[in-house]
């Protein structure tokens, strides 16, 4: 019995572990004023080509998203998002706890465009009352996005160009970015994010570390970041933790390293799906797989592995979602193959 | 030149002005505690039929929405409202401002149902991460809606039987109630909002008063909601303002005279517009007008009087709201009709 | 039997009322963007000799502290008052419930001091670990205080010059301003208060209005100021009532003759409690009196008179509150005078 | 060079880095759902001899405190707490982000009393102006407090007996509970704590985890609690890094092996400071040493380890904190005490 329900089922990647170990009794100060956060923050900089740009490390993606979007809104600013957009659905009003809304558009496989931007800005300030509605003040994408589908670099500019253009921050929630990154479809890298982005994040969690996610912030964007932080209950106290793991995966190019592992090995699974005649609901080019299961494919796919129920069709038939991870082991993925 | 914008463009009702002139050098407590507002809330008491029902008044609607609805939901739930509900558009997020969601559903003349509320409720619990999700725990609707049509009281008897089910609270936002029960077709009482609500509120500044709104709610639902409202920033000093007013409007059947009069010559408005062949958009029962007009009838109506732009439509014509109110004089309604 | 509880015991005052009759059945737009408002506005900047300030109108005192400190503060900053201030007390939570600490300091007779603000701003950033502490963001005094004194033009500057140093807006709650600015004792005006604070407002409940508080920002000190009001509840929908009070307040000089009238009877009252032998608690230069009451004096006072209880003292005496307002009689004051 | 400045300067106790490793490479559920959270909740519930308890694992101290308040608190209640208490001074204003004021009572040596919120509450409904204020809805401490001292069994009982008849939650921050459970001079266990009650937490952050806090509750509590720690953006993905790190604390002993190995080792350094003449500050019997250095002494003590500046006093004298942990080597300690 396979498990292909999420990427984040296993525990870290060995070589983080191995940082663990090597670092486990030294004595350091806390909440990311130690040497390996401080090593750390300055790997993703370089990473990112943005040698001013803030790091950030804190714990989950729900928390970061809340913290990120209650720093740069004022109060009478909502944040833009697609309808299927994590902030909106699955983050249990995290972002309406902290005061503020989501202001939702039609997705298109996930994803929102310039122009559905650009259209919902005129509208907006067409109103008679907009005065009386929640201002936009950001605007809220994923790469990749809850699909597993990707912006094109074309997209993402046109995005930060409408942004500028109506003085929106742009915010990418990069939960998965290590996946889209090192999908072969992917033009945009590290070093667009900075440029394009108020704010992005390089998420931990679900590419290989325990846990963590890697805030990027154009310089001087929010002063006293890290007393929201602290705020929101988001500051580690142990934060050398995250600066050993974010180390360890900008080193060596570990983060994309694994990461591409992860989309082989998804994308290897997705061929077989297809030549085996199942339907594709997303074609995704990253680490995650969606198929849409007739009532026999259903039940030869439940004796083969676990995976995630995504939405029952009107016929009757399921959509799944499987994934990939770092530590997917190639012969788990022909196990399963052989036996769709 | 007339103006049927809103039904808010005048003052106050003349016997309210008079209440306020035969009091004005009258001492009395502060905060709701005076002899008129005690007065007040057993008229509305006895109005609903509900001798056990608590009464509260306050200043305006979107400030009662917000008090209301942050008093009853719990921290992890959110409100099921239509996408065209008034806390959804035109509060600039007071409901989120308090911490909550506001849950959308697809409208029907700006109406939802009881089976939308089902199969909200039943998809809300089949779907794997719904403890991920926000829980609803209000149902809101409007009556009369933002398109001034009415639910029918087997309508509001299947939302409550819902609610009921679901344990989702049941909120009607009366800002309108007067102008909604006072149209020949609603067969909704008072007595029915109280028996089958948990808190309504009969809207004073749209029919009559000079400011206020009276929430009637279930006995004992909401603790120390005296102390909520003082929180809110809703509650008045001189409170027997709102006492003096409401009395007024619920002696000798003040407040629904005054709405049906409104009704009564919106009607005739309406049905003038439809003899002439203009297009109605909504075809509202209420004081509300909503009629589509072509760029003829366009030019025509804005030399006769200005109203609310409602939308412009994609073929080019311009949807307008006229509203008349308590104090609308069938003469205007006469010349206006004249000019069309 | 007189009543001297408070100073929002009576309706508004007369020429208030007339004006309301006056202006009853025009019909305006909403929002305070009728001539009256607009008219008032330029009122109020006028008497501030401030013609570039913005001017708001709103409806209550909790609801303003409320509105103006949300749109002030950022996340991570709190707002330094004195630990009797209103809004540290007697606001049920309305500053917490937007997000935001009260940082108290102890007062002198409900007064803070700019030493005291200096030296709170040294110890906070010497504090190793002042990361993890709410931010001083603001500092907010009241004029009058909760005990009727007052701060001198002197205090006020080094209030103003500590704040900027330290880039702390300014903000002083006027609820009972009239109160204070037609005492004797008082050096500051009105554009003293422009000129020094980031935000203040002039109360019109307690100063003869029948509701309304008009805050004077400084220019495009908060964008979209509006939607703010809005979000918090806090916008009247008739919003010309704001406009038509407060421009019969700020003619022919009446919210100061008002106030004037007011601290004359109550300094007339104090006297008397003086010459009679009666401790006062607080020597208040305003309309407010503060005596206490030894066992004999209590039974005495309670027959001639309600007034506020204020706080049991450990020796048994009560702490009582008595206030004059614009539409004290003299009469009743002598009568109470010869029942003392 | 020693370092004493806090007990959180290593990893994680070998056992738990084991742990890690162990079953690092095991697929399983995210979000608390997996077999390790299980088995932990279970030892926890054993721990504390209450069977019916439930148990949830969060991250960090600040984000438990603002979770659990926001929780228990209905929105017009704050939270009495000491004034030097870690939700009071030290979370960046948390509470109140999420709306709810803490309300300070004096301490005494980090403790408040029962009779003080007696005091408290009979004070609160005695004022006039109660509903005006902010309703007590819960009593926080700490134990150990933020200077390392404890109550005793029946001073807690007390408190537990003073929250019963006034209605307000008692919730306990055991951000450091081991170190205090391990005290010589402790007379409370987890099953009081969990008899007494509403909530509580066993630190594991500072008490020899990498991270974590396990919240133990009154069952039935708080309905959909899980949904509340996740909109706080408090829910570890990878829930089993919790589950694994407290089924290994609860293992054998573990917890309180460790904390009595600190406590034994503090008192040490403590006995060894008094008798060589420093003068402690607070006397704690727990893992915290607390002195008062004159400028000789603290010259010499700079020389021998970094250590927590805690507050200069007036005369100069500066006080500091010392802290051990699971992870102190009696040898530095005995270093340390030779460089005195």
């Amino acid at each position: 019995m396979q498990h292909f329900d999420s990427d984040y089922m296993e525990g870290m990647h060995p070589r983080i572990l191995e940082a663990f170990e090597r670092t486990n009794m030294q004595k350091t100060t806390g909440y990311g004023l130690d040497e390996y956060s401080v090593a750390a923050r300055e790997a993703v900089r370089r990473a990112c080509s943005a040698p001013d740009a803030e790091v950030h490390f804190l714990v989950g993606g729900t928390q970061t998203n809340a913290t990120v979007i209650k720093a740069l809104l004022r109060p009478h600013e909502g944040v833009i998002a697609a309808a299927t957009g994590h902030i909106a659905v699955h983050e249990s009003g995290a972002i309406e706890a902290s005061g503020h809304k989501v202001l939702t558009l039609d997705h298109l496989c996930g994803k929102i465009s310039a122009e559905q931007v650009e259209q919902y800005m005129q509208q907006f300030y067409a109103d008679e009352s907009f005065e009386h509605m929640v201002f936009p003040g950001m605007v809220y994408v994923s790469l990749p996005t809850e699909y597993g589908t990707l912006y094109t670099l074309a997209e993402l500019e046109a995005l930060a160009e409408v942004c500028h253009k109506w003085k929106l921050h742009l915010f990418v929630d990069g939960a998965r970015l290590g996946y889209g990154l090192a999908a072969r479809e992917c033009d945009i890298t590290l070093a667009d994010l900075a440029r394009l982005c108020d704010a992005f994040y390089i998420g931990g969690t679900k590419c290989g570390a325990m846990f963590g996610e890697a805030v990027v912030m154009r310089k001087g964007l929010v002063p006293h970041f890290f007393t929201i932080i602290k705020q929101q209950g988001a500051l580690l106290a142990k934060g050398r933790m995250l600066g050993v793991q974010f180390l360890t995966l900008m080193s060596d190019g570990l983060y994309l390293d694994i990461a591409r592992h992860a989309v082989v090995e998804a994308q290897r699974l997705k061929r077989a799906f297809v030549e085996r005649g199942y339907e594709l609901y997303f074609n995704s080019p990253t680490n995650q797989v969606f198929v849409v299961l007739d009532s026999i494919q259903e039940e030869r796919l439940r004796l083969a592995t676990s995976f995630t129920e995504w939405e029952r069709l009107d016929d009757g038939r399921l959509v799944v979602r499987l994934a990939t991870s770092w530590a997917t082991r190639p012969e788990d993925i022909d196990e399963l193959i052989a036996s769709l």
